[in-house]
């Protein structure tokens, strides 16, 4: 028998379900619920404890409960095992073959690794910039190369601080975007034919990192909804000569997976006791879909061992190549290779985003892309719900744009992607995620970027292609 | 007994050293001079002929005469002979130490590798740039990260046509700044541990490409006037496993050397014989003072062996990094390096440059830039003339903005580096040039930075110190 309260967890949980309520919509409030289906307080509030330990909603301190996640009708993709060995990569050629076409206009960009363009101020940047590169003593176009415009590496560290970083300026480096700061944190550390660690399914931008350092890659096991497994990655750094990581922890690419504080805290602990240094990749923490911004793994670093990797490429300002490190204890070495490697950084691109930055609208167009993103999200999971076949596992994250789509074992996601290509949508094929090419029945879908009516018509084709 | 030609001749000398006669001023007609001097017009060709043969003036068909370079009371450098073996580059430290004081708005920055940026037309730039970015189609914004923007890439393989290089656009790379493009065509045909050939003095971004890549650099004897010596090139193809070449055949850093077009030709044909790649570092040739645009390398290079690599920060766009590597049958491997590392350059500084070249206002731009550093350059060696002591020997390039000053023996350049740093005057000493860090007693000095004051009291400071 359903009780009062499953009763009406139930309800919300269908309104969430149908999309009626949005991610990050507010829940009618316990006295409005009261008044509207004459239930007692303590009813509705089990219904709302119960939707909170389900991940649906979330209470925020004298504000009400809100939606936070849409529920799952599908199960989420198993964890990945990796194998144990570590190897060399060699994954650009699939890259190049896949990530190719996703850039042609005619394609619905499933494949992408970008939120749409469309998102962001593009118009305000614009002008903002312009206004700064008028006003510019033209020395500062010079001084301003490494290691980055002083006034953009002190907001960048107060921002920081703000997450509970403690950065000093001076270990912050502007980079062209976050690869240049990941491959430098990498070559910090490492020689080539070093041993570095990364996730399972990794970003294939990190396999391609590695491909191009000719380091080999030890794969550390994940949950799909929590990332780094830590008995995993204690594993590994037994059997293995590990002389970095590289991992995610933030809703980790193509996962999604956001790790909780705990497990932040004790990896950090972990890999101090190994004397291993953390890189960082951090550039999707900003497009949380609950009420904070989850909090760095450099957080909890007390001797300077994490190398903290951003941009503004995915939260403000795509094409404007303006990323950063917090290099802790290895500053000195990412500024002496970021000295000896591209000079600097675009002035007018630092420019326009210390304006942005400056001007205070940086926080409020980053509401608006949150919600933008959170409701792709619910639009593509209905979707998936709808038109793909039974077996069919999907990662619902609460932040970023990707779902991981685990489908039956029979599909082969190599040749869907052709399969979808030639019905001009591209997908990341599960292939491009692993050094030896694992997850071959997998696809990472990128809901961000698509148009919202291309989004659903192109769902629903992939859905029958799946069979 | 002096002749008549050769009297005229000694005044018109007289004119150009004391700077009455500007580098790039046209002579008076031989038929104005016949008309104010009583001479016959045999006798005023016989003296142009003879500052012709001097190197000081050239004749533009059509035109008339006109200044190319200033007489030098002071002998040339003499020629660098290197030592024969091939080694490991540690130069970052004392190059970081050197350069950083560079910045230091107290300090007239002849050490700088920089022009000075009120030279460059940044009101212009910045508005284009708004324009471009305000119409942007916001797709744009990642279909223009790597290779680079099409019609950018379109405009760069224009200018390499015009100047007699078959570039197809499909091989054209944009890259943040010429020091990328170089650092990408060097590992696209390199291994660490390789031994690569550069010149003798050689570009400190050159031998801390070699320092961080981990290559070994082997040095050739160069001419200070017209750079690389062939024989001396055989010889080290011939000793050495010479993998890559990275040479600068017009006005290189930091002798200003230009070679001959026969000499380039020759050294395409000997590269070409020992399968040995060209690396071109071209970002000075624009910066010509006579009458034409010295050709690249490239422009004799009949098997894409020639990867030439150049920028528009010190031409147009300091600060924008936005370089470009023409890489040859290279092409495929520099895009895949290109695509693994820095992803894509900017794309409002490529739509600023983009812009300023479909206006048609560069080649204007680059006639009063080359008059105010070819001014600079005139101004430089009267100054170095009157304030420095007997036994100096300079340069004097026909493009750029360097002088390679060679002091007397006993002087130690790196103690006459901190003596003047502690007057506020940045130099760059001779060991930066090198990997066995010889050059001792010799200077790299920018004339091209400095205002024109603070240019003439830092040579005079300058020379007081040398003794």
């Amino acid at each position: 028998m359903t009780t009062k309260y499953e009763a009406l967890a139930k309800d919300i949980e269908a309104l969430i379900a149908s999309g009626t309520l949005a991610i990050g919509d507010r829940l009618p409030s316990v006295r409005d619920t009261v008044a509207a289906r004459g239930l007692s307080p303590a009813t509705v509030f089990e219904a709302y404890y119960l939707l909170e330990a389900r991940g649906l909603v979330e209470a925020r301190p004298r504000a009400g409960y809100f939606v936070k996640a849409v529920p799952a009708p599908r199960e989420e993709p198993r964890s990945a095992t990796p194998h144990q060995g570590s190897r060399p990569v060699a994954i650009h050629d699939v890259a190049q073959a896949v990530l190719g076409p996703v850039r042609n206009r005619q394609v619905a960009p499933l494949g992408s690794a970008f939120p749409a363009p469309e998102l962001f101020p593009l118009d305000r940047l614009a002008r903002g910039m312009g206004a700064a590169m008028r006003r510019l003593d033209p020395r500062q176009l010079l001084e301003d190369l490494t290691p980055g415009n002083a006034e953009l590496r002190r907001q960048i560290a107060l921002r920081g601080v703000a997450q509970g970083v403690s950065t000093g300026v001076d270990e912050v480096v502007v980079t062209s975007g976050a690869m240049e700061a990941l491959t430098l944190a990498l070559q910090a550390v490492t020689q080539p034919g070093d041993v570095v660690a990364i996730e399972s399914p990794a970003f294939y931008g990190c396999l391609l990192t590695l491909e191009r350092l000719q380091l080999k890659a030890v794969e550390v096991a994940t949950h799909p909804r929590t990332g780094v497994q830590l008995d995993s990655l204690a594993e590994v750094l037994r059997r293995h000569p590990v002389k970095a990581c590289w991992f995610m922890p933030n809703f980790q690419n193509p996962l999604g997976a956001l790790m909780p504080e705990d497990a932040k805290r004790e990896m950090v602990a972990l890999l101090a006791r190994h004397g291993v240094p953390l890189i960082e990749d951090d550039v999707y923490a900003e497009l949380y879909f609950g009420a904070q911004r989850p909090l760095p793994a450099k957080a909890w670093d007390r001797e300077g061992g994490v190398m903290h990797c951003s941009s503004f490429s995915k939260s403000l300002a795509p094409g404007y190549r303006v990323g950063w490190v917090s290099a802790g204890r290895f500053a000195p070495q990412v500024n002496r290779l970021k000295f000896m490697s591209t000079l600097g950084v675009s002035v007018p691109s630092q420019l326009a985003v210390l304006h942005f930055l400056q001007h205070g609208a940086f926080d409020k167009h980053l509401r608006q892309l949150r919600a933008a993103l959170a409701a792709r999200q619910q639009r593509a999971l209905l979707a998936i719900e709808k038109h793909f076949p039974d077996g069919t596992r999907v990662t619902r994250p609460e932040g970023g744009y990707f779902l991981w789509v685990e489908l039956p074992d029979a599909v082969d996601a190599m040749a869907l992607q052709q399969a979808a290509l030639a019905r001009h949508i591209s997908v990341a094929p599960g292939s491009l995620f692993s050094a030896d090419k694992r997850f071959r029945h997998h696809l990472r879908l990128n809901v961000g970027h698509p148009r919202l009516e291309q989004l659903d018509a192109a769902l629903k084709t992939l859905g029958r292609l799946v069979g």
